[in-house]
């Protein structure tokens, strides 16, 4: 794999889909995720256990600290350009396991407007309007609104500054090293995230301290970046590099590309309309056989199969159900249509429930993104 | 010449100087700065009647605004990398002339911090010390504290926001096209001065309106990529094309360069001890003969002597009088001893009375620079 084609692999603006996650680790420095490493959390989340998360870069100063009863910084965010869909979940639900393993713990949840602007042309009133029901989601899924900083980019001045006064410190090669070749407003937003990253480590939020960025692997270029600056400006600022998980890129219902918003059909949000998702359920890429007679004989593969994955991955918090299926699967004793209604039924009653938490958290929403933080 | 050339000498961090303006404006755009035109502007100053300002954008608009009582706005700024000297002061009286020639005029004073953090590695504390000296000087030149909005590029959210913005539509083929290759900072310190151009046409201060910014020609790619921008938005923001006026590089007291704070015997701060303004007078280059007997036959050179370009540019308010040394120079009735003891005596008189102006206003400054307006 040459280094053009690592780069456009590691590509956070795009569709590919990554195929051969330890060459990318390897070329990057990025850490495999050991079960050894995972024990030493003081809780497991199944994103963990069944090896969602795969890699990291310094989660050790994160256990440390949370050890040592230090305040630590969780930060990620959201481009508001939709409403929270399966990929969307995934980061959340990190952000806020990462929240809740210590009291110390304080969440850094950016809306990344001037990213909608400058990558999607979209208004920031739009923004503005979708972030609310971003919020709603995240208070749905469980952040705690009491140790939470909610902020716009567009709005918060440190960031952008941050961004202004990095930007020295780049050049061309370098950022078309890190990115490819991409409009020079891309690049910018690329130098805002590293803003937003650093955010937590500044004097007005208590200065250093250990941050944790859970993210997918195609948003690696925005850590090595911010990592990159931050080691530049470990004099003035003090910066302690910040420190990243980072999940598999999730296939698509559909089974083929890297789950987008671009693809409608191969992925719901969290606030569809339940005909809506079952119908895409109903129409998943699976392991079936082409008959039921065969599949019966030869059993299912749930290796490849977008339900048991869609199940693996979000549904099914039980390991022991979702081993049960597998062997069930594989030995044919269950078949795809009964696979699928079960996923139905599992999905929606979960959304049914995500729905009415978020109804109950409107208001707390609105504030939060008014005042910033409680 | 050549597009590099071109590109070369319109360089605002260069400190080349320009050498024929003609074939600059007309590969530009950029207008001559007529007698006709100038003889619409309600009153007169002495840079306009003695073509230190030549050259001009839409000034027509600015003409109109104040003809018709509406509102138009005066935008430059200072990068705050030390004292006032003899080319800020320059830029500053333009701005205060532009102020004064309308009551629906308002000033915004830009400190462009940023811009020295990214070309000068000064930092942002240091740049804040500076401006206070700046705003002194501003001051006692006689900007209107009544109609001006003070501000520091780092923390002026709504100027960093736009250039966040505006670089969506920004190629690196167009900067580079502007600006010729430079680092990512620089390139994204123009971004934040096309931000503080268009800052006075933000709802926040009224919306659309004529706007007037008066430079060197040396900034005009500012100009140019913020008329460029601000077209590409009319239809969102309504921006106007802001109008500009363009003044001459003037050389230095050494007679060679373009004024710079890179050479500090060929220029003075406003500030500087009586002692050593003296000592650059009379070391000035001037446009003398040989011999003292030479000189009073054959007479002196004033167009090429910076004695006389210090008077004439600066310290002599009186037309007349500066007709009269011109012949009585040409005419070998003045020699330069005496000629620059005149100017040491006329500079020195000035920089004492500014010194006890400036006194006068520091707690003013310091109002301004906290709450940017009156």
């Amino acid at each position: 794999m040459g280094y053009e084609e690592v780069v456009r692999q590691f590509d956070p603006w795009s569709s590919f889909l990554i195929k051969d996650y330890d060459k990318l680790f390897k070329a990057f420095g990025i850490r495999p995720l050991t079960g050894e490493l995972i024990s030493q959390l003081p809780t497991s989340h199944r994103l963990l256990r069944r090896r969602i998360i795969i890699g990291h870069r310094d989660l050790e100063r994160i256990i440390n600290a949370i050890r040592e009863g230090e305040e630590y910084a969780v930060m990620s965010g959201i481009k508001p350009t939709g409403e929270f869909h399966l990929g969307s979940k995934l980061t959340a639900e990190e952000m806020i396991f990462f929240q809740k393993l210590s009291n110390k713990a304080r969440l850094f949840y950016c809306i990344a407007d001037v990213e909608a602007y400058n990558d999607n042309r979209q208004s920031l009133e739009v923004s503005s309007k979708v972030a609310l029901n971003n919020v709603m989601d995240m208070l749905a899924l469980g952040m705690d609104p009491r140790r939470v900083y909610v902020y716009k980019q567009s709005e918060e001045v440190r960031v952008l500054r941050l961004a202004s006064l990095l930007s020295r410190d780049v050049t061309y090669s370098t950022i078309k090293a890190i990115y490819g070749e991409k409009s020079f407003g891309l690049y910018f937003s690329a130098l805002i995230q590293v803003g937003d990253i650093l955010l937590p480590q500044l004097p007005d939020f208590g200065g250093p301290k250990p941050t944790i960025v859970p993210v997918g692997v195609d948003q690696d270029p925005h850590i090595r970046l911010t990592r990159d600056l931050a080691k530049k400006h470990e004099k003035d600022y003090g910066f302690l590099l910040p420190s990243a998980t980072y999940h598999r890129l999730v296939r698509d219902l559909t089974g083929r590309e890297k789950m987008s918003k671009r693809n409608p059909m191969g992925m719901f949000t969290l606030t569809e309309e339940p005909e809506s998702i079952k119908r895409k359920i109903m129409n998943a890429y699976t392991g079936g056989r082409p008959t039921v007679k065969e599949q019966r004989e030869r059993g299912g593969n749930p290796d490849i199969c977008m339900i048991y994955e869609l199940l693996r991955v979000h549904f099914e918090e039980s390991d022991e159900a979702l081993r049960e299926l597998y062997y069930k699967c594989k030995g044919g004793e269950v078949i795809c249509g009964e696979c699928k209604q079960l996923a139905v039924e599992k999905v929606l009653k979960w959304v049914d429930e995500h729905r009415k938490k978020r109804e109950k958290v409107r208001d707390l929403a609105e504030r939060l993104l008014i005042e910033h933080m409680l």
